[in-house]
């Protein structure tokens, strides 16, 4: 079923998952959730992957039919999973780990009678924490992706033509991310966000509030989905903030990059270079070792010192973070958040996107983003960050 | 907040919750899904709404800031829930409804905290319920996705080009959807089945399982989404099934249509003309009081008698239902099973899509979105069902 190379990284993502089952003592994990799925067995189906501390995982699958493998097992629903595991002499686990942030309160309950002597834990941060430290080969992926989506924002100039509103703008965008092999999904964590492939976010609309976690809001052009682009003519004198994702192989990138209209306001000028000016100081902190804490106070320093508090990280709505990690789901860990514990380390992915919302004008600002290194963030998603004319 | 039209549809909305309530014995029920969330207040937020078996809805509002209007109270966390009921003198429910199939274990146990003298019981049915039957407003939305639909799907014949691929020709029909008004965005029902706007599926792709719930499969292009279109050239003697959803303004409709290449196989042509024939068997059958089983039934005798049953739903890999309820939701209830226990009653609204794959040509057959009338189904998705050439 798997290549030989790719059993080699399926082997390594297990052992980190297990590295950190070890250290909290969770003695074996049920894994239901498709972002989970797709990381350990490089494939999204319906059923479960269980995993001891050591040794193979097993694969029980539901659907799809016809799949192929050492350890996959069939099974029609979750009770099957002890009568094969006890067929297996597979020990009872004193503590076992389901995604109790994920799975829906009916099926945990379902999943944990599946275990009747064993005392349910919850495993969503021991396989966040796994997931949080890429491999290698996951850093090539999303350096492929990288160079995808800027390829496909290189595209921006020619796509836009006057008097186009912001949602026709943002079509031509989509149309040209999937042309690009874009899979047309962005995947999240958590049912709290829904969003289609990413926001355009022009003039005053930037500064609407939605109900969603995301840095910058929008109306929507419906209440159903409240967040992006409004549908109005995007005019001289405003901004546009392209936060498309792209998710061309499993493996996303989160780029922001901002073109003007015409002429802008000054502030809006000087908070596009501070936001600039910000990621080249958090390139620098980011090695190894650095709280992420310490890098959000320190944006926040800089922001405070141009002036530009007011509108940082939104207007009338701010967000509480300057960036977070990105990968296999948009929204991974670490949050950047001033109370955050996590600390650095080496092949960490974070997305960092210290972004303003000057109002009349619209959003400004940057997002990469970036590799952590011994020396510092390597940029993933080099492109040119300046704010030029359409 | 609302115009007083709107006041008027949420009242009956609430009103129609509240029936389910008391059917079932819940006395009050506090609810947090996106799409319920929609239905009773015409807006998704970040919050909760509490509604008792009489009386207006609470709005618990945590984001976005800025919503007004009666009953709109904001906290930063649920647990100021219990301190606001409280303060407006309203008695500890000895039931309280919660999204046990919706909310994840931990929301669930967080929000049943909010009420610990209180039984916890699961509302998910008593909502969808609630919204299986439609409102006329509702009708009436619905029956204008399927005009914004169906003229897309006009557009097919001139977007397609010879020597194109599944996905390419997936990619200009999603943007004909968008510009048309299509929000972008599927709101599917369940975590298990992710999905961009749709699914094209051609030739043989149309036979590929996958582990969601659709009615047929494909590979995609990526195994991080392993549903619909695959990427290769459409040829001639084969078949491509477009079920593309649009969702323009948030109450959906499901559409499917096959073209053709060059001549087909007649076992497909046949197969085709069988499910037109189920498709207005079962709009004369379909009046209140009809068992949904009796119409799976009906529609299975149909197919057996022209020999077709081996293709029907699927060849490699079967769906077990021949239609489903839709709505703010692709999959709601009642689902088209030979088990279920559902009976149509007036204003339901349902998505019928008696569909075969024939190996070596691909999907074929028709999927309407009906309004259940005392007359039979009333087709919202007028478009001509033949199979035509492309």
């Amino acid at each position: 079923m798997y290549s030989s190379e790719l059993k080699v990284e399926l082997m390594l993502r297990a052992s980190k998952i297990q590295e950190k089952m070890k250290a909290n003592g969770v003695d074996a994990c049920l894994i239901a959730g498709n972002a989970n799925l797709y990381y350990i067995s490089d494939r999204v189906f319906r059923g479960y992957v269980y995993i001891e501390q050591q040794g193979e995982p097993i694969y029980f699958v539901i659907r799809p039919v016809g799949l192929k493998g050492t350890n996959v097992v069939y099974i029609r629903k979750p009770e099957q999973i002890a009568e094969e595991l006890a067929n297996r002499n597979i020990a009872t686990p004193q503590k076992i780990g389901l995604e109790l942030d994920w799975l829906t309160f009916n099926d945990a309950k379902r999943l944990s009678s599946v275990f009747p002597n064993s005392e349910v834990v919850n495993s969503t941060m021991v396989l966040k924490g796994a997931r949080m430290v890429k491999t290698d080969l996951e850093v090539a992926k999303m350096r492929e992706d990288g160079v995808h989506q800027t390829k496909a924002y290189s595209k921006v100039p020619e796509l836009y033509k006057e008097g186009m509103t912001d949602l026709e703008f943002q079509i031509e965008l989509e149309r040209i991310l999937r042309l690009e092999g874009s899979i047309g999904f962005a995947r999240v964590s958590g049912h709290l966000m829904e969003i289609n492939l990413g926001s355009v976010l022009n003039g005053e609309n930037a500064d609407s509030p939605t109900p969603f976690d995301f840095a910058v809001g929008g109306t929507g052009v419906n209440k159903s989905l409240p967040v992006g682009a409004n549908g109005e003519v995007m005019r001289k004198g405003t901004t546009v903030m392209v936060d498309m994702n792209g998710n061309f192989n499993g493996h996303q990138t989160d780029i922001t990059r901002v073109w003007r209209f015409g002429k802008v306001d000054e502030m809006a000028e000087k908070a596009h270079e501070v936001s600039r000016q910000i990621l080249r100081e958090m390139e620098k902190m980011g090695v190894p070792g650095c709280k992420v804490a310490d890098m959000y106070n320190r944006a926040i320093e800089i922001v405070e010192q141009h002036g530009l508090a007011d509108y940082f990280m939104g207007h009338t709505q701010k967000a509480a973070f300057i960036g977070h990690g990105v990968g296999i789901e948009l929204n991974e860990m670490p949050v950047l958040t001033p109370r955050s514990k996590d600390v650095l380390e080496k092949n960490m992915t974070i997305a960092i996107e210290p972004k303003f919302v000057v109002p009349g004008v619209g959003a400004v600002g940057v997002e990469n983003t970036y590799l952590v290194t011994n020396n510092g963030l390597e940029n993933l998603t080099p492109f040119p960050e300046e704010m030029a004319e359409l």
